[in-house]
């Protein structure tokens, strides 16, 4: 196997000097930014050379855009997943609570697929599968704790029958088909990440998977830098790699530092109720505040479904160090003095739902909040979320509570990579062709950029887009034919019942509300038995405008008896004349657009 | 007039020593930051001391919100306003276009009501003048510009007869009753802006307006320090000031930074179209946008109705220096060459309907955009913006535009005050109380904490709310009665029809969608004679889902069937069964919770 080429030739590598170009961008090449990984490289050709297949891939997901990650890789007759993960939907996605991607691709290759190899057990990575598994038998892999949180997702999801789910360590080679998919130990916000180097006949593709390189992380150990700079020696046919913060200066700090600030902020606040909001799968957060809560002779109650979810898979396997004695039930909170206690809940998004937003409100069953209590909010609101979070601090300000949020004080730093550990993984693996994955337009932008200041040619950088398939093989890289995909809404236990006209509707209803005009007619000659009625929703307080709901109803009167006695009865025809002339009205009268709905009944 | 007395003591202050404290607050005392300004002190007493009346200060908008902005002073018999302005809708207010104070209180107190001063010509200032005028008759006073910008927001009103309007300039005194209201020149993101020195029977108040300091302004000279130094000296009662940025620290550059970023740009765009999004009102960027492009040799375009608007008003006056050919109308941008344009347009924070997002996603009628357009978003979103931004950034990438965004150069310095600037208009003023006003409770709590490290004692600030009224006499500071005071709601031509109720069911159908449940019943025994027949909007897409609606209908009509042979007759109780049975069966089949709407008709 890959790995086990161990023969170092110790060839020095050129260093070439910086430059710096008339616009700042700092061009690099092939610079060794961490000298301590020694250089090993092989030379070794193959007595006949015979074409090797082309490696597919396919985007699913996680281009394009943040979250719902899928990517497929295929070579002869094998394909397999990696990461099957879900988004949460956009503001305009109204009323859906998730999206997964379009699995119809995978649909039609069923019988290909050897397997789903997931990367870390967040919700991106892992809440579309029991989407997929309800379409689909497939075994999946992952490290202990990421199959951990998966069985604990499939126990909410009863009607999928027993999962092969299969548990893998860092530094395991997984042969599927004629993959073999070699995870690599790497840092991120949850312990227990991988990135997968997957050795095909086409040649090695490396995935970072999410990942920052800490160099002292809570637990774990630091990202396997090693392994990524063998395979770059062994040779990497193409790289995939996480350009969440490719727009991102410099490096992303060590967990450490929250470590260190925790550690002021409990001093400072050590006459009052520690509360802190974090994300719920933040395992390595949790530990931070279960330490410092230790150190601090705190007992530590959790609010937040999710959160206690998380925190109970991960002590039930071992992820999470903590006496017996410190974690406490939230119902408990009132036999200990405030300044015993550090309060971990989830909102640290300002969701509406969420345990902090509730006590910001005042609606939290449990815990109420004021002065002397001290609350971190132990994340940086994800983009479209600063409204809502900043909300939720003034609330708590109000109240009387310190608030510490933002960049205050460094209570959070990111789990993904920024701009010089990009470099350093890129000089590490030396791939051939590159792909920037899980990001936006922009995102991928700026990681290209990051590739070709080190030297990389554009030619052999692809950006893609969902739907797309790039097939790699000596010959080189180009886009092969587009597969189905796309976003699919999960709504309630509906999925993709919800699509584009519904959406419309709502947005409709939602921004005008809704005008129904309802009326009995009579079958023979269509003049009207009953009615019409006029129903608003949504609209205008009716009662303060009595005027002009009279006035709708007497202009849709005059319209049915007018097509009455003009022998209209096509009823669609009635309708749209109701539609059009009531519109206008209401349109003159109040500058609105409402929906409107003629409902007519036969009687 | 105070501005009169320009007798010099030459007395030196007392400059201390800086101090760091172990939480890194810088705490400075009396520190004169600007030597230049010559200090003056006339110690004056009246010759038999009478009890002074109090001042008493409503807030009816801009605290605990940003926008809005409208202060009420009060004096024995005598009322002014400062600002009048709106607001932007939040994300849960559907449909609402715009949200301006309840003016409730200025109408119970009309008659008392001497005229409304506007600081500046900005929306959350003025835009929610036509409403007010739509009230009451009033004086309104403000600098040119200002003024200008007035009249033109008031032709949109036809309905309102001519207003009162009365330019005055920055230096000026208004009478206003007991209320000598002077005008001071500051430096904001519009020309002509001005804070106002209050003198009134109780004492002298400081009022900043939207302010920073600009050693360099694009025009109208630096910000009057030098007065505000004096009326420090002469004594003043209370300050009221900017806290928008108040949780910045350090100064906000001068606008000369942006006039050197598109220097840099235009450069290194020279073979491109260049377009710049900016706020329509910013009118000192569309001047450096103006002077970069007649020094290049382009011509300006702009796209966006608000924008010409600013622009237009801002030219007629003379507060835009153009050479007559600079400016080309948007249907001649074929004529020149891309390298001879720039386009300057609205949509610089994402807005939908906005000229640069209609670029973006190809619905602009007149503007096609792709490689070879350099474009640059000269503004930051507003918080709850970052997301629509993002998006229009990642459209433009996609089409294979250059985007320069965020913080990537500084294209863009904010209009607002930050800490270090707060300190020395603070240090220049030195109140005796302190109001800090313009924020959300974040940004009003980080003022108050700057005003205390200065070594203002806490008891002599007042942070307040809309609808409190503050009573600043010799005897001190007080909180008096509340007043009425809110968020009434723009929807179309209705002002405040729109309330909570309606909100509600505009959200309850933006998130579910609705199902109607019709049917015609005998006016006798109640039995079915029509229907019952279900229309569904915005819930799942039917013609996908017509098993269920056959058995929402089947259900309905069991009940109906049910009530009629019970002799149930009361509609209010046949509509709630029907609304309860049919959520159960929805909510167990789906999992969703559209709004249910029974309608019985009788025939």
């Amino acid at each position: 196997m890959a790995n086990e080429k161990k023969k170092s030739t110790g060839r020095a590598r050129t260093q070439k000097t910086e430059k710096r170009a008339d616009d700042k961008k700092i061009i690099k090449k092939n610079t060794v930014t961490a000298k301590k990984f020694h250089r090993k490289s092989t030379v070794k050709k193959p007595p006949k050379k015979e074409p090797k297949p082309a490696v597919r891939i396919a985007f699913l997901g996680g281009l394009n855009e943040i979250g719902k990650n899928l990517t497929v890789f295929e070579c002869l007759d094998d394909m397999i997943i990696l990461d099957c993960g879900m988004a949460f939907p956009d503001g305009d996605m109204l009323g859906v609570d998730m999206v997964i991607p379009d699995y119809t691709y995978l649909e039609q290759n069923k019988e290909k697929i050897r397997g789903v190899v997931i990367t870390h057990g967040h919700e991106d990575h892992i809440g579309g599968l029991p989407y997929l598994l309800s379409k689909m038998k497939v075994p999946i892999y992952g490290t202990p704790l990421t199959v951990g949180l998966i069985a604990n997702k499939l126990k909410e999801h009863s009607h999928i029958d027993a999962a092969d789910l299969q548990s893998r360590n860092a530094g395991d080679h997984i042969k599927l088909g004629c993959f073999d998919v070699e995870l690599i130990h790497v840092n991120h916000s949850i312990p227990d990440s991988v990135g997968v180097a997957i050795h095909s006949p086409a040649g090695t593709i490396v995935h970072t998977g999410d990942f920052k390189i800490d160099y002292t992380p809570m637990s774990g150990g630091m990202i396997d830098l090693s392994r990524f700079a063998q395979l770059g020696d062994e040779g990497v046919l193409a790289l995939l790699a996480d350009s969440t913060n490719a727009g991102r200066q410099g490096y992303t700090p060590t967990e450490q530092k929250v470590a260190d600030s925790f550690d002021t902020l409990f001093r400072r606040a050590r006459h009052s109720r520690i509360i802190i909001a974090t994300f719920a799968s933040n395992i390595s957060r949790i530990q931070q505040i279960i330490n410092c809560a230790e150190k601090n002779g705190r007992k530590v109650a959790f609010s937040g479904r999710s959160m206690i979810n998380y925190m109970n898979v991960a002590k039930e396997l071992g992820y999470l160090e903590v006496n017996d004695s410190t974690i406490i039930d939230i119902d408990r909170l009132k036999d200990y003095p405030p300044e015993k206690i550090v309060l971990a809940t989830t909102g640290s998004q300002g969701e509406p739902m969420s345990a902090l937003s509730r006590m910001a409100y005042s609606d939290h069953r449990k815990v109420e909040v004021g002065a002397g209590d001290f609350i971190i909010i132990s994340a940086n609101p994800i983009p479209g979320n600063e409204r809502t979070v900043g909300n939720v601090v003034d609330e708590l300000l109000k109240r009387g509570c310190e608030v510490v949020y933002e960049s205050m004080y460094e209570v959070h730093v990111s789990g993904h990579a920024c701009t010089e550990e990009l470099k350093l993984i890129h000089s590490l693996v030396k791939p051939k062709y590159f792909i920037p994955v899980h990001g936006e337009q922009k995102h991928l932008r700026k990681h290209m950029s990051i590739a070709q200041s080190l030297g990389m040619d554009r030619k052999n950088i692809y950006v893609g887009d969902i739907g797309k398939v790039v097939e790699i093989s000596e010959e080189g890289m180009k886009e092969a034919e587009t597969v189905t995909a796309g976003k699919v809404f999960v709504d309630g236990l509906g999925v993709g019942d919800v699509g584009s006209i519904v959406l419309r509707d709502r947005k409709h209803l939602g921004q005008d509300g809704l005008i129904i005009i309802v009326a009995s007619l009579d079958v023979y000659d269509g003049h009207v038995i009953s009615g019409p009625d006029i129903v608003s929703r949504g609209f205008v307080y009716v009662r303060e405008s009595g005027d002009l709901m009279d006035e709708i109803k007497e202009l849709s009167l005059e319209i049915l008896d007018t097509c009455s006695r003009k022998n209209i009865h096509e009823w669609g025809v009635i309708k749209n004349k109701l539609k059009d002339d009531v519109a206008k009205l209401i349109n003159k009268e109040t500058g609105r657009s409402p929906m409107i709905l003629p409902i007519l009944m036969e009687v």
